[in-house]
């Protein structure tokens, strides 16, 4: 097996929810922006990126945190760096929104006619084929899909890079909103926390091997 | 810079959806393995792995699916691999669900009691945290977040090879569910389509620069 295989292979088998960092170690300058520009050019749907990543450093606000994130509390502790992933909600990702209209515009620049193209494609998916204007909630949820890639490509370039990770979906979803939302760190009409992660390194043996499914339960060949 | 962060990012800079793949062009099974394996390895909450991956080969069943999946008909003609992503319902994912005594008896082989804790902390997570049982959709939506985790580093594990992607949204969701049930393929009480991608080598230069917002509209340092 030549080397970019096996290199892979062994970032997934590192990678496991670390549940103890050592507070000693931090992580690099030059890794964590690695691992930002991961997430910074990860896909989303229309490349939408309808997401914003807040870097938690301040030690009274994470404190805040701690008694509403119970999945999050080893990372708050422990972990070097503490991000909470936010997805935009529908007031941003409806078709006819001035954030579409911006990322069209200002990020992709797309000419007038195939600005108005794509966003009536857009239209007929959102209304139509995954029927995500049924709620506010089916609408964010969408988002938070996408932010769930940038997640992943979080969590693996620090596995590529020996760095640990912890994933959290451990929290109050309604009071960890109203939080960031009272500490000025999201507008609601905007935004709702999506998902969480602690990035370090390990302070501990992983409790016991990595477990799942066989390969045959989870793949089908047609 | 040292070597792995200079190739992760120039895999995330390699990575874009592509929309003409290469139809004579394979990806060789060691590789794809690979990304199976990525796949495979890949973190859920809890650990549940509410995911199948259907790998379609079958020439007459691409054929039936090319028009109820705009988005991935340049995938279905051209791709080496292409592959749909079904999350698991609400009937699977219930706290109290065979399907999650399943897994936490005889995959992550917990001791009763320790099964016995973990379920309540699920279930309070499920009732209180994530409010996810307000609605079928709600729980697939969560689901389904998982597998945009599995998605993305299946892209990313094939980036790293050299091997080209595309990731898919661009069908109807209900059309789909209702021919992979048809099909056989999928069980419609325990599954629902949450998305798709083909692999492969592309046959076109990319069609523009990759566009992100600067970094700083994306990322809040607290």
């Amino acid at each position: 097996m030549n080397t970019m295989n096996q290199t892979i292979l062994n970032a997934f088998n590192f990678r496991y929810a670390c549940k103890q960092f050592d507070p000693k170690k931090s992580v690099s300058k030059e890794d964590f922006d690695t691992i930002l520009e991961a997430a910074h050019l990860s896909p989303s749907s229309f490349g939408f990126e309808p997401w914003k990543i807040i870097v938690l450093q301040d030690a009274e606000t994470k404190k805040k945190l701690y008694s509403i994130a119970w999945g999050a509390q080893n990372s708050l502790k422990g972990a070097s760096h503490f991000v909470i992933i936010l997805a935009r909600k529908k007031f941003d990702t409806i078709y006819n929104s001035n954030y579409i209209t911006h990322i069209m515009k200002d990020i992709q620049h797309m000419p007038n006619n195939v600005a108005s193209d794509r966003r009536e494609k857009f239209k007929r998916f959102q209304q139509v084929d995954f029927n995500l204007l049924e709620s506010e909630r089916a609408a964010f949820d969408w988002a938070s899909k996408q932010t769930y890639i940038v997640l992943a490509n979080m969590l693996t370039a620090a596995a590529l890079l020996g760095i640990d990770s912890c994933p959290i979906e451990g929290f109050n979803r309604e009071s960890v909103d109203r939080f960031l939302a009272d500490e000025g760190l999201m507008d609601e009409k905007h935004f709702g926390v999506s998902v969480m992660a602690g990035f370090g390194y390990r302070g501990e043996a992983p409790h016991r091997e990595k477990t799942r499914q066989p390969l045959s339960d989870v793949v089908i060949w047609k």
